[in-house]
């Protein structure tokens, strides 16, 4: 088996909360399975790996986490079909990605094996939250945060790293309309956009909002130094097609390298579309909607997948994209997510099993 | 009095910490008082205030804090005098700061009158904590964190507001080497630089660790679109001293607007050095070194007051600063701190008298 050499404690919960669930009825991050997975950063290693109750953690007010905000987390989903088998889509590059977030962030990095060990042995415990419906998936939050105590302000010598389990459907947020960020910033150069560090988060709840209350859904972020080039979205990459072609801002040092996104890519150049990576100048996209070839915009990440964007505002200005029959937004998520539930070959493979104990 | 008609509850601890505390060797931030203020936000308003005894906090691992670095802060100094008399310094200007941060970071802002009465309240409480030997002072940190569960990236609708305090001494952090960022930043235009929000901290540890492992103590980071302007230190404002003139850069939303700054420009204007508050170009004050008019960097932040700079590095120059008798950061920092101490007259209405319970 593998799982379990790495000296996890299991601590199993005498109840569950499984029967107050309402699993055709689930808002994205809000109920947690009855176990979770808990390791501890002390003196140089990564220790006292265990699997308990889900439960309140106790950290001192000043842990480094609350004043200096060293934190970072993953976002991934796992399936399982009706016989029972559990798999993972691409786990291994998300936690490639954590331990990138980690060195920005002067976090020590988590060993792979106790990352697979972890997950699957709680995967296995907490395996009849899996729902096998159509569009359901367990939605898995890995993080770690630095709890040393101390208002000093430097790297935290101590660390909780945790696996915790969210149930999730498959996500519909109604027709989304963006906002182009002209004055608000994501990221800079140089700094920590392509982590997934907690801080990047918070720094955008505020424009958001203002973007929420002028009525748009979501802000798509540009450069901090022209606000001309688009990136990505809050929590998704965005695609634009103008005419047959498909683009997308490169990755850098402001933007996460999504994995759904290097997912679309493949599936696009597979399909045999044209898929551009470059800069997406906003005033290119403001022409292509005004000429009529902007014929599609849509986000991607993890928690939606794809997320069609209909309309968007440049500099107070409102653009209206086309509904499209068999959109290439349609026909990609079709393929991704056929693949991710397990309803299609996968000739990238992108899918992992989850060890059965 | 005033003090508690804010309905504070208090439990005070049955046992203290004090004797094993030596107050003679503190190292920043490490030692807290007997109790901490506490204060909940709940269904849109701040309640249940409280002072218990310091100790661990509980949150679910869901809370938005270790995820999505809704978390501010701030940093003040209570001194006493042998009498018994404590005062803070610009403390309202901490307030204001506090819940500038708050409105970018999502976060509801905190009540003036519970800021004060708890804080004063906690003071009293602590009060033999606070030494009277020459450059002690408590160190006070309030600050903010969402607690609300759910890893949905939105603004929480539950937070804790605090106050912890701790025991400082002067502080001299030896001979400080700085390293002018021309690769990493700090903040962006459009983000949340000015803010004192946990997540600009931890972004700024890792390059500040390349910094330290080639001899620098510090990064003095400049603006992230051309790496060109300088803006500030991590936990310091900066000021050159070209000829006679003071320079700064001035605030803007990349920049901690410090209240130590405020206070070297208000008390240097008064001793009637010229104080120009500009951009300050990094080949300006390379030129500077170059041709002998660059008599002194230092930095400004209420953990050290003034931080003389010996040195900076820039693109892989060195640049040694004079050392100077009577330099304006010993004669600045000389008046900031016998006002803080009260060695001398207040001029300005800094002080702020604590009340006495
Ligand atoms: C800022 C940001 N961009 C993009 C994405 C999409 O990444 P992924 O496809 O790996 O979920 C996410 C995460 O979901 C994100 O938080
Ligand atoms: C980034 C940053 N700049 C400057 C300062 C100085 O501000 P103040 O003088 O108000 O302490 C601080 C805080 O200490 C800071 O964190």
């Amino acid at each position: 088996m593998g799982i379990n050499n790495q000296n996890i404690t299991i601590k199993k919960s005498t109840t569950t909360k499984i029967n107050e669930v309402d699993f055709s009825n689930l808002s994205f991050g809000e109920n947690f399975t009855d176990h979770m997975f808990e390791c501890d950063y002390i003196d140089g290693e990564w220790t006292n790996a265990q699997i308990r109750p889900y439960g309140p953690i106790s950290l001192d007010p000043s842990a480094k986490v609350f004043h200096y905000g060293q934190a970072i987390f993953e976002g991934m989903k796992a399936y399982k079909s009706v016989d029972g088998a559990v798999w993972l889509f691409r786990p291994e590059d998300n936690l490639i990605r954590l331990n990138k977030s980690a060195v920005r962030l002067a976090i020590p990095e988590f060993p792979k094996d106790l990352f697979f060990d972890g997950m699957e042995l709680l995967l296995n415990i907490d395996k009849e939250w899996i729902q096998t419906t159509e569009g359901s998936s367990m939605y898995i939050r890995p993080f770690i945060i630095a709890t040393e105590p101390g208002v000093s302000a430097s790297p935290a010598k101590r660390y909780k790293f945790m696996f915790i389990l969210s149930p999730a459907q498959s996500y519909y947020s109604g027709e989304v309309k963006v906002l182009f960020a002209d004055k608000y910033s994501r990221s800079a150069s140089g700094g920590v956009g392509f982590a997934k560090c907690a801080g990047n988060y918070a720094g955008q709840f505020y424009p958001t909002k203002l973007a929420n209350d002028a009525g748009y859904q979501q802000v798509v972020w540009t450069d901090s130094s022209t606000h001309e080039n688009l990136e990505e979205a809050g929590t998704m990459n965005v695609f634009f097609r103008v005419g047959d072609t498909l683009i997308t801002a490169p990755t850098s040092d402001r933007i996460l390298d999504g994995i759904t996104r290097k997912s679309v890519i493949a599936i696009a150049e597979k399909a045999g579309y044209k898929v551009e990576i470059r800069d997406v100048s906003v005033y290119e996209i403001e022409e292509a909607a005004k000429n009529g070839t902007l014929l599609e915009m849509f986000g991607a990440g993890t928690a939606a997948v794809i997320n069609p964007i209909v309309s968007f505002n440049f500099k107070g200005n409102d653009y209206d994209l086309p509904k499209l029959e068999n959109s290439y937004a349609s026909i990609i998520k079709k393929k991704i997510t056929d693949i991710q539930t397990g309803k299609a070959e996968d000739p990238f493979g992108w899918k992992y099993a989850v060890r059965s104990i």
